[in-house]
């Protein structure tokens, strides 16, 4: 059977392979290994599962777990820009856009502009489901940090400044989930000094 | 903050960080290193997005998309079960359930209930979503053997009647992608001697 919409959502299925060769800065929770672009995307997707319940207002879960599968894939040719990486944080958004260019016109055109919407929607940071969906990605590194003992915000040299100011958009999906996101996962780590104290927050 | 319920469900995300570490038989498309289960999971529910328009009928696609990110979540306690391994498979489903109730007690009641759920519905092959969620859990790792040219079935010295057995349920889940698949993915190879032919079909 030869199919040309079959043929091209199956060489997108195959680009987007390449994701698992996308490591981040993130160590994964025994703090072995880096994580890449596919397991964090995964890790998010499940949690966007089990925390839905905690966002500020009723979302499209569906939408949530879309935005968040296809979210990184940019990241194929951009590559992995670090949270607090402030020279990289000013060309990425030029960089995913050629990615998002290349990449997604592999698929047919109603899928490439279903997929292409859905990124962009995620990147405007506009939505409820986009707030959510930020919230997800902030949040599970900082729940993976947490657990390998702070190994990434160490080796880093991170300071409370740029983590608070990086999370700024976690509260706009869920503030109860912030909430315990830093009395949990951020504060205890100030107090261990695996995070620089840089403003003396309480 | 303290909240027993947001402690359940982030120790539940704690440990299902371990399917990063639960390799599969599959390579990944480069056909450098095997692929994990996390990884696994995120391609197929990017895949179920993709193809959702090819299953044999209307689909919830929320539904498959969840099925699908917690179905080898088991594993972490269970291990991957190599398809085509006998003596694995008679012990799969009880090495699976232990492994389920292990697990997904650390949820809050009413999500454990949930999650257990969905993983029933997907192991019983009933719905059209737990069909399709298999289509998909069968054409991933068949289109990454095809895309790193049958390392993995030349290592296992697999033959084609393995594979046809296994792929039964596939076309209950979309007929038009198991043929697509197997004029694709899987004649080519048996072309190419990457699978053995042990039955002469056409």
């Amino acid at each position: 059977m030869k199919d040309g919409r079959l043929d091209n959502l199956f060489q997108f299925s195959r680009e987007i392979d390449k994701s698992k060769f996308v490591d981040r800065k993130t160590y994964l929770s025994d703090g072995k290994r880096r994580e890449n672009d596919a397991e964090h995307s995964w890790h998010m997707a499940v949690m966007a599962l089990l925390f839905c319940e905690y966002a500020n207002e009723e979302i499209d879960l569906l939408k949530v777990i879309s935005m968040i599968l296809i979210h990184d894939i940019v990241e194929i040719d951009a590559g992995d820009t670090f949270a607090y990486d402030v020279e990289g944080l000013k060309t990425q958004h030029k960089r995913e856009e050629i990615a998002l260019n290349r990449i997604f016109s592999i698929l047919p055109k109603d899928k490439e502009k279903e997929l292409k919407a859905l990124f962009l929607e995620f990147e405007e940071e506009k939505t409820i489901e986009s707030k959510f969906a930020h919230a997800m990605d902030n949040i599970q590194p900082v729940m993976l940090n947490a657990y390998n003992n702070g190994k990434g915000w160490e080796e880093n040299k991170i300071r409370i400044s740029q983590i608070l100011k990086r999370q700024e958009i976690t509260p706009k999906g869920s503030k109860k989930l912030f909430e315990y996101e830093y009395d949990n996962f951020i504060k205890p780590y100030i107090e261990k000094k695996k995070i620089i104290d840089d403003i003396g927050r309480e």
